[in-house]
């Protein structure tokens, strides 16, 4: 493992996207706390492979997935293991907040592009456009689920300034991932995310 | 709507596709009981247009979609209204069953192609490989949910015979569906799935 590396920080409300290598570590941190990043990931060996929401649960027999669980692709080869979770919760059940989502939910017309337009945007140089976005391991996202209804709740996240998810990639990957822009995510505070890449040699 | 047509059976562990226009009508029935149909969709306008979960479990806010319940596409389009559904509990957070499924989680080394082989199979002529079958509507998958732990388990339907969901069609879509292949899904007993198309016009 490399010698300690410098944090970086995704602005609030935009998305970035960075190439790993099998074994390289991405830690991803909530510095001041509440704050969602959507991640999605492709193999870098062929991009229609890619993170797969339904293949993780199936596997892991939950929806929220926590250190020791493998994040897996449509193709079921592990893409990533959780190493470490200061934080717990995340979810895995729902797609990225997006400009139609806005309108729908919130009733917002000022067309912002959402974790979805951020996560395009940051992987536009693989050609990977908007319908290419699946549904994201949302980290930090913190919903709710009743078990007689079905009913979810999205709630204020548990992450507290500091806490941090560490990602071992399992195979070459593209991965973008942004800080969320959705309100109720959010607990209605905009907020950065910072992350890191330790590599492997 | 037209007089009455007749069901179309799909054997145990197989697959069909169908065109439907916007305000068709789709029957999906359960003829034995406990047997789950996955069912994935695309706009035959624009085939990267899908189904998505994650829409519609976003904006139902719930995982268990029924009556008057809208299916949405990535694209946050309308794809289908649940008209009528006298099971009531369906699944729509695991992809469809595979042959890599079979092996990780069943142990089997028969290479039997599961739901999603088959999707891929009813939806080869439109140029829809493996890797664009998506998180799947699973018609009367019954998954339960521990609210605490996030624990999911795959129980036996709630299907009996006769159970049916009613789904109009709301864009011209290309559906296809299955008699499911995974033996927890079903009570391990491969049984068919009947299927009619009540045209609008």
């Amino acid at each position: 493992m490399s010698a300690t590396v410098e944090m970086q920080r995704i602005p609030p409300c935009s998305g970035r996207s960075v190439e790993l290598e099998a074994g390289d570590q991405l830690v991803v941190m909530d510095p001041m706390g509440q704050q969602v990043s959507d991640l999605t990931a492709f193999s870098r060996e062929d991009l229609d492979e890619y993170l797969s929401s339904g293949r993780s649960i199936d596997y892991a027999s939950k929806l929220w997935l926590s250190t020791g669980d493998v994040l897996y692709s449509n193709r079921s080869r592990p893409m990533f293991t959780i190493l470490e979770d200061t934080c717990g919760r995340h979810d895995f059940t729902l797609t990225p907040c997006s400009k139609r989502m806005f309108e729908l939910l919130y009733g917002e017309a000022e067309g912002r592009p959402g974790c979805e337009g951020n996560l395009a945007a940051a992987l536009a140089s693989y050609g990977l456009g908007v319908d290419r976005i699946p549904v994201a391991f949302n980290i930090f996202m913190h919903v709710s689920v009743d078990a007689a209804s079905g009913a979810i709740a999205v709630l204020p996240p548990l992450s507290r300034a500091g806490d941090f998810i560490r990602l071992r990639a399992e195979m070459p990957l593209v991965v973008a991932m942004t800080a969320c822009s959705a309100g109720q995510s959010n607990n209605f505070s905009y907020k950065p995310i910072d992350f890191r890449v330790e590599r492997a040699s």
